[in-house]
């Protein structure tokens, strides 16, 4: 059975009211605002009451640099919730809400899997609550009043050149990557060179996630840097005097969104930046709330530990005001072979010599979560094809590394597949924890990039290249120079080339833009050819997509 | 007190639960998909039940061509509304859902005002349940999915430079009416010139408004003509086999929404095309389902009669299923007054003269529905700054058509001040109607347009120019001159020129495109130069609007 069947099948028997899940966490509902039966969004008077709570222990969820498929990692963290919760623990789930352009494309959707998975899953690919909606129309809001700043006179001298504020579109769409906007006549605009990134990889999503109220998504939001003057000034939100209707388009979003599990473990999926252009985590909010609301939250991160966990612990950690506790390296059999250098189309046949040698990329990310300061436990998620010796030969290299590696099989059993993973994040939870950020942001740029470069990446040097040498003067200058860096990079590997898999060494990467994201709080570094607008493939998901009459949906995976 | 203001204390006080709303009218909350205590959709379930039910009566509220503030149409609806209920009748209101785009411009919300209007304003204004932007999305996917198309081989051989098919935000945004896409190189797309029509423009939203159901929707979007081959053959939505998932996109925006005004009557809000560009009418489903929940359904059609009631009654009512039993043209002094040529800044001064001259525009819009065989009523709505004299004036002027004119002050009193218009109206409900439709759509597109130009618009005749005139051949050579005709042509005159005001005689209409909408069903005619993509004023309303800390907005108004 397909993802969307599964799902289908357990919703109409067994999703419970909203205001069930609540209940089981204390929440009223007073609290809630109710999307229908089965989703809701929690209210700021609760949100700030939960403040006065004290916080659960936290869970990360990261996991080895992945094949193209991704390795499971939501599904994992779904039913490590599950068996939590199935092992009397009060376990909560925070994930990001999926992107549409994906759902569209290739991905699929993005609630997990198979017997873990929240729901209702169609609705959580789909519109959801309508963040990712209020998100898109809040960064065009934007940027038709920038243009339209520039064509009733332009008295902040903006230069339509050094516009650096993009439109979004939560879609997948290539041919939106690169535009000229305002032609056809002096009524319809100044002619410039722009683009659209999907509405995920906005610095308005990043905002959003890691907004601590209102008042701080307006602060963040007011030191926006849109663009620059003729004279090369930063201009401002605050500036353009448009803060105000700005965060008003996004004060629903700004609200954590509550659903459940197949098994009907309390989730909160909200936020959802991309996780090589943006910092890759849910929102700060929701991480709370599950903290407030649990006894254990279990969060993840996108992609790779080098880009999602790396900015979680460097980034998210100091806004959500929590360490974690224990973080949890998902891995598979068949990315490790492919780390290994086995092609796409074979990973199906036992290779105990490429899983060895792609064990390399594991060990590396063990190291670095290590290195933080935080117990390591690492997760197999299973495959039908994984053979015996191939598990046996993986658990026993993570036993050489004085790490355990658990067996799971969520996706086909739900929790009842965790329990064992479950067991090892409860005693990793009682081991001690000394959690050392990476860097210091106050060192400089070059200075926080080299130590990512070398002591996560595994790489020997860092150089600027072309348009980031410029940068890289123009944020000192603006006193930029001590926020934290948020690296965008390929997800396929350690370092900047996605060919160069397992845990490649002696590599210099190359910064070839500084994006200075003032509202964010970081300076996002572009290396390689990293893509913010994702394209369609010849075939995308949409094309098997339908509806009936009565509104039941197939096609979504 | 502003609008907003209004709303705000009253929605604080007073709002009912929408469940208590929907027991008024004989809904379940199973019946209902809530967002938030006092937002709904109606699910499909219901809305198939329903069909068995009888039709209430059908009453249409239009009005003469307005000034640029427009005439307090949508405020006089809810009055109505509001007055009926007063005189215990069980009346459904059914309004146009307000776009974004004019919100944050210059127009403000568009849920009535004063104390006639629907709740909660704020919600209904931005967001409200996510129909708008499950459109835009749909638009926008639509896009992606026919440049994919032709990026990944172009089976289909679509010419791209014959995509008709435009892009969409529900924003104003004037620089992205003209823009060229896919610039970057070949990995980029392929480059070509394209545009950005407000989502309520687009033939995704009339569709959306026509459909009777799952079905229908995907029928029609399955029609949608997105461009041409080389060889000049149309190319349809079916041909991409994409119909299904974006149908899929539109399942929840198809359904009718649920809220109440001030007083708490009954209020569908659902679907907003425009009225120039597009038919300018609220869905045929929540008509439909107001008829059938109610004894009287009061719904309006978007600026003058000319536009948005003439495509009421020869676009919507076909679809529909129902003819009007009575219909209501608002009118204001001011705007006569204005249509008699005295300059906006001096319309506060009493002027009988100008008022007796600009009469004519009413006169004419009154002739014109009474040919339709539906009784009418005029609604003045009044302005502190009218004088008795005036109003006197007006009501004599109508009498001497045999039509009451009733003076209404809804803004100032609610329902209480629409209740002599409640009179009228439950009297002209009584009084025989005999439909006969403007049109038989089986005539050619030169002959429907004549008549519409000779018959409503008071012109002499009509020109096909430019772009149009092939555009006519081609779309008698692929057998769509059967549908009816959708006049895009400024609100501001009976004629295409927004500086003819009154009742202008002997002009010819310029028709300069002919675009099918196969999916809606209609052949659009543009007139002059009607914008689909509105742009921002100097001082857009978006640089007052603010949120506070618990989410409360102002600045909207």
């Amino acid at each position: 059975m397909s993802d969307i069947q599964i799902a289908q099948e357990n919703e109409a028997k067994e999703m419970q009211p909203i205001t069930t899940i609540a209940e089981k966490i204390g929440l009223q509902s007073a609290d809630l605002e109710q999307y229908g039966p089965y989703k809701a969004k929690i209210n700021f008077a609760a949100i700030k009451r939960l403040k006065e709570q004290p916080d659960g222990k936290l869970v990360l969820v990261t996991s080895i640099n992945p094949t193209p498929a991704g390795e499971g990692k939501s599904t994992v963290t779904v039913g490590l919730g599950d068996a939590l919760r199935q092992l009397d623990q009060a376990a909560i789930i925070a994930l990001r809400e999926p992107s549409l352009g994906p759902v569209m494309g290739m991905k699929g959707g993005a609630t997990g899997g198979g017997y873990a998975q929240v729901v209702p899953m169609e609705d959580i690919n789909l519109h959801f609550t309508g963040d990712m909606h209020a998100l898109t129309a809040a960064v065009n809001t934007l940027a038709a009043l920038i243009d339209n700043h520039i064509q009733q006179g332009n008295v902040l001298n903006i230069d339509p050149r050094r516009i650096i504020w993009k439109r979004g579109l939560d879609i997948n769409d290539r041919a939106l990557r690169q535009v000229v906007i305002g032609l056809g006549g002096p009524v319809q605009g100044v002619p410039r060179q722009d683009g659209f990134d999907i509405t995920v990889a906005s610095e308005l999503m990043a905002i959003l996630c890691l907004a601590t109220d209102i008042n701080d998504l307006k602060q963040r939001i007011s030191q926006i840097v849109i663009g620059y003057t003729y004279d090369r000034q930063p201009i401002t939100v605050a500036q353009l005097e448009v803060t105000g209707a700005i965060a008003m388009l996004l004060k629903d979003a700004l609200k954590p969104n509550l659903v459940q599990t197949l098994e009907h473990t309390p989730a909160l999926i909200h936020g959802g930046p991309f996780a090589n252009i943006a910092h890759g985590c849910n929102s700060v909010l929701a991480t709370q709330a599950a903290l407030k609301l649990g006894d254990i939250a279990i969060t993840e991160a996108g992609f790779g530990a080098d880009l999602g966990a790396e900015k979680f612990l460097d980034i998210k950690v100091p806004q959500l005001g929590k360490t974690p506790d224990a973080i949890v390296i998902v891995a598979t059999v068949r990315a490790l072979k492919y780390n290994g250098g086995m092609p796409l189309a074979d990973l199906t046949t036992e290779n105990l010599g490429t899983l060895e040698k792609g064990f390399s990329n594991l060990a590396k990310h063990i190291t670095n979560m290590q290195r933080y300061g935080v117990p390591v436990v690492v997760a197999i998620n299973e495959f039908t094809t994984d053979t015996d010796a191939e598990i046996t030969l993986l658990q026993e290299k993570c036993a050489a590394m004085n790490v355990k590696a658990i067996l799971t099989s969520v996706w086909a059993h739900g929790g009842q597949g965790g329990i064992d993973l479950a067991h090892a994040v409860l005693a990793a939870l009682e081991q001690p924890q000394d959690f050392h950020p990476l860097y210091d942001p106050k060192t400089n740029i070059k200075a926080k990039l080299t130590t990512i470069v070398t002591e996560i990446y595994g790489g020997h040097d860092v150089v600027f290249e072309g348009k980031a040498i410029n940068q890289l003067k123009e944020i000192e200058q603006n006193g930029w120079d001590h926020l934290p860096i948020c690296v965008a990079k390929t997800q396929y590997s350690l370092s900047d080339d996605p060919k160069a898999l397992g845990a490649p060494t002696g590599f210099t990467v190359h910064v070839r833009e500084l994006l200075p994201k003032l509202g964010a709080g970081f300076i996002v570094a572009m290396t390689g050819t990293v893509l913010t607008m994702p394209g369609l493939p010849k075939q995308p998901a949409a094309l098997k997509m339908d509806v009936t009459e009565d509104g039941l949906i197939s096609g979504l995976f």
